[in-house]
């Protein structure tokens, strides 16, 4: 299964999308990267309420006492820590307002539909396919990594702290997803419930893909922002 | 609405039903007491998950940051620490086989019908309803401190240790309800939302009511247990 998982990776993550590929070879404007963290401020402001979905489901103590480390790294011991606030801040240095941010204005629609779909699987499906949705971060070291050397080099904008979020989740995803992927490998115990965990892998790769899709289509090609969508400057 | 909330403590608390009254007098027999605990432990081990649904509505990181000591309060920073390791500490000093009670056997019907009624309805309800279901808290203080002293005087085989799920808990549960008593001040702004406020709180009376009820019918008059549920060796 866990081969299978990879190939489901190697295949769909979002890495292969067009617009971080773009992302990684320095080639997108700044407001075309503005309007990506805008969009994936939200998808990040969702995960630690997803997290806590999870762990509404989770009777087992122990489970949900490593599964709140989760929910931990985003939201911080106190207030301006925690993943969140250092995706915050690289939308400040970006050249986004903070309260325009924190409030959600101009996020895309299809980014909203993509992510609350995932928070509605990890409700409704089983534990098992719920903590297998999150198996892409088997993968987001790569992604992570190439971000990281690009956007130093070609962006002003950018230092490493205004990186902080990526630097720390290198530390953080290795761990979260080595936990995920013993977890399937140790409950998923027959083919149909293997074929769930692969399943709910592929939704997940959807989520990214769908979110990559609609950035694409709004601010690279053909660039048709929908209404009421976040515009960049000229 | 202070004032409201505090006479439906004072009319609707289970501290005033005739189960809860044997106890403060200590006429419960062991075996009574065994079915309470058993019993009680459904409902606390399902008060992590309803907090951690609670948490899932969150969008302030804040708010998920106090929330989420509930969280931890229940399941500790390791195995055998927090109130859930506490609670089943009590179950094995009542005579309590601790595998019995973690695998939830002969839990009542009604126990089960009534905590899983109140994890939809924080579930289900706005988040003001939701969090002003928490507020029996007001009034649990009383009720643990008289039980501290019966249980002690009356019972051989409860020593301090044994209630220190009690003791932690009246640390913990005045700043609990100070915390929620305080956002649903500032939350509820009108006369229908206050009035929300107050239903969710006569909702959670009557969780914790038929929860009595259902020990009283099942192990004290008539003691009728229904099919399945725990009996208490003669």
């Amino acid at each position: 299964m866990e081969r299978a998982l990879r190939e489901i990776g190697a295949a769909r993550y979002h890495d292969k999308h067009p617009f971080h590929i773009l992302m990684r070879e320095g080639r997108l404007t700044e407001g075309q990267l503005q309007a990506w963290a805008l969009n994936r401020y939200y998808y990040q402001s969702r995960v630690p309420l997803k997290d806590a979905a999870l762990m509404a489901r989770m009777v087992d103590p122990a489970l949900r006492r490593v599964w709140s480390r989760r929910v931990l790294d985003h939201d911080g011991k106190a207030e301006g820590e925690g993943g969140l606030a250092r995706w915050l801040l690289l939308c400040e240095r970006l050249g986004l307002a903070r309260e325009d941010v924190v409030a959600e204005r101009g996020i895309l629609p299809a980014t909203r539909f993509a992510v609350d779909a995932y928070i509605d699987f990890v409700r409704s499906r089983s534990l098992l396919e719920a903590i297998a949705s999150s198996l892409t971060e088997l993968f987001s070291p790569g992604i992570m990594r190439e971000r990281l050397g690009t956007m130093l080099a070609q962006y002003d904008v950018i230092d490493e702290q205004a990186l902080s979020y990526f630097t720390v989740r290198l530390d953080q995803a290795p761990a979260d997803a080595d936990f995920a992927l013993d977890y399937v490998k140790r409950h998923a115990t027959t083919p149909d419930l293997r074929q769930a965990v692969c399943d709910a892998l592929l939704f997940k790769t959807d989520v990214l893909w769908a979110q990559a899709d609609a950035l694409q289509h709004a601010y690279v090609e053909p660039g048709l922002p929908p209404p009421g969508a976040f515009r960049p400057e000229a």
